[in-house]
């Protein structure tokens, strides 16, 4: 109903609604109407209440709320449920455990702030409440374990498609990190759960600097990461690019489970920066690190490199471009 | 401390030991010994107590508890930790929330009695108290998500191993059925949680058919199971075979953390009774099916068949002899 509510706020375009007509529309009671604005003003919406004249929605918070992402957003099963928090130690966590509890395909964790945030092999991941977008999608495709990667690269081809959307150039490093300028701009932190024959649900971490002033990261962090602010030369709205990326990972998602991953490997191609170039690359495997050329990626979305010894296929690791 | 006074009763071979020596042994109260000695009656030992005499174990209870079953077990990793429970609803799900919960490498879930036991594939898993072996082992191997079939090969070699010591024939259906007379003996079900760079935890499953009548067997499992004691024309103790197990376990995964799994494969297809025959495949991945000519497993332990329209790779599903 909360939705519904503001809805009906936001299509007034600032102007008043009376009680009676939303509830006339929503066929409740105006006492469960005034409880519902109570809980958006807590969430942090500035609605103004007045006698007969009846609510207003002045301004509207940028925060991701479900009420305010799912208002408009085109997706058949990404975010059709979707959980707010305003503090989590890590979306990840939660959805892990709402996964396991069996939380639909499609649900999407998001959070203002993480307290506990980690990236790719253990690191920390810095996220600033209100300019960053933290949240994490559980989805229960059929599969094996070992497809499990090809859902990294979905991811990072979602964002890049969204960030296309808004005209911002989007650069792909082998598997899944969002580049600019040599920097990170999105951090995507993939888990899985299953048995040997079937994966019981992937958890999809995504984590999007979006209007983080460069000064604003602490010194460790600031020559290896950039926001989608600093690409596009101004700030960005949080909540329409969290929608563009939940309906740019629905598109996709409905492809594979529709045709597989053959396209998905194709728009990864197109935005990556990897292929075709001199790189290093330590093995998560083997720990080893190597020198080579990055040929291509393999049906598995491993990464190709031919060395002096040979080929070596590479499942999982970190790369540099030399 | 109530394992090695488990010991030193046992080692008495049914007779007395007195309290004083207990205590003089281990440095503790006679009190302390008293209440262990207790704690050992309510988990099913048959222990004397007799004034000045002291304490003598009458019989032993075939409980799998783990003051007997890690009295004399020669492990370096598996079972070094071991929970007993009398029921659990399934010994998996429970190593998976140990797991979770940050549970040690090589840790051993047993229980006498599963209420909701599931095999491979959704089935369900027959068990009834007391007559077989079920239990779930946790792993944390530094190995990537498309490793974790390799660790149900392990395990089905480690039961069959454990048979050779009980000059029981073994033979395994890939990739981990234990079969006799075309039926099935041993269910293994391996389960993981994991990053795209790296395993969390695996749960390998294990419920081994010990002491079942053929006619005890419900009607529909009956042309479908088979029990140890059927191979052996007599029953078998439960954790003597466990020990067996769990010792067969440890070799193999010291050794795959030493030198990958090379031996594995090796000791797997000296028991394999798959490879060379005529085969009829049902894939986990495409739910198709087909048949053809099981021909070999290739480095990630899934199977080759060649069939009338080229080698197909079955990473995962199930395989019948025709």
């Amino acid at each position: 109903m909360k939705r519904k509510i503001f809805d009906m706020l936001k299509d007034a375009a600032g102007n008043f609604v009376s009680g009676e007509e939303i509830a006339d529309e929503l066929k409740v009671t105006r006492t469960a109407i005034w409880k519902s604005i109570q809980t958006l003003k807590k969430f942090g919406y500035d609605i103004e209440s007045r006698g007969k004249l009846g609510y207003k929605l002045n301004s509207m918070a940028d925060l991701l709320l479900p009420a305010a992402v799912q208002s408009g957003l085109n997706t058949k099963i990404i975010g059709v449920k979707m959980i707010h928090k305003d503090s989590v130690e890590s979306t990840n966590k939660l959805a892990k455990k709402l996964a396991y509890e069996g939380a639909a395909d499609g649900t999407v964790i998001v959070a203002e702030e993480q307290t506990g945030g980690k990236g790719r092999l253990e690191r920390k991941f810095y996220s600033p409440r209100g300019k960053s977008i933290l949240f994490s999608i559980i989805l229960r495709p059929k599969c094996l374990p070992k497809d499990a990667p090809k859902f990294t690269l979905m991811a990072a081809v979602a964002v890049a498609n969204a960030m296309q959307r808004f005209n911002l150039p989007a650069q792909i490093k082998w598997p899944n990190d969002i580049m600019f300028d040599d920097r990170k701009v999105v951090g995507i932190l993939t888990e899985l759960s299953a048995q040997i024959e079937k994966v019981n649900y992937i958890v999809v971490g995504i984590g999007i600097n979006v209007n983080i002033e460069r000064k604003d990261f602490p010194d460790d962090i600031k020559k290896v990461a950039a926001s989608l602010s600093e690409i596009n030369g101004g700030e960005i709205s949080r909540i329409d690019f969290f929608r563009a990326v939940l309906e740019e990972c629905d598109k996709l998602y409905l492809m594979i489970n529709a045709e597989g991953f053959g396209k998905i490997f194709e728009q990864w191609k197109k935005f990556n920066i990897t292929l075709g170039r001199k790189v290093k690359v330590i093995s998560a495997e083997t720990d080893e690190s190597f020198f080579g050329v990055a040929e291509d990626i393999d049906e598995d979305g491993a990464l190709i490199v031919s060395t002096e010894n040979g080929r070596q296929t590479l499942y999982a690791g970190d790369v540099s471009i030399r």
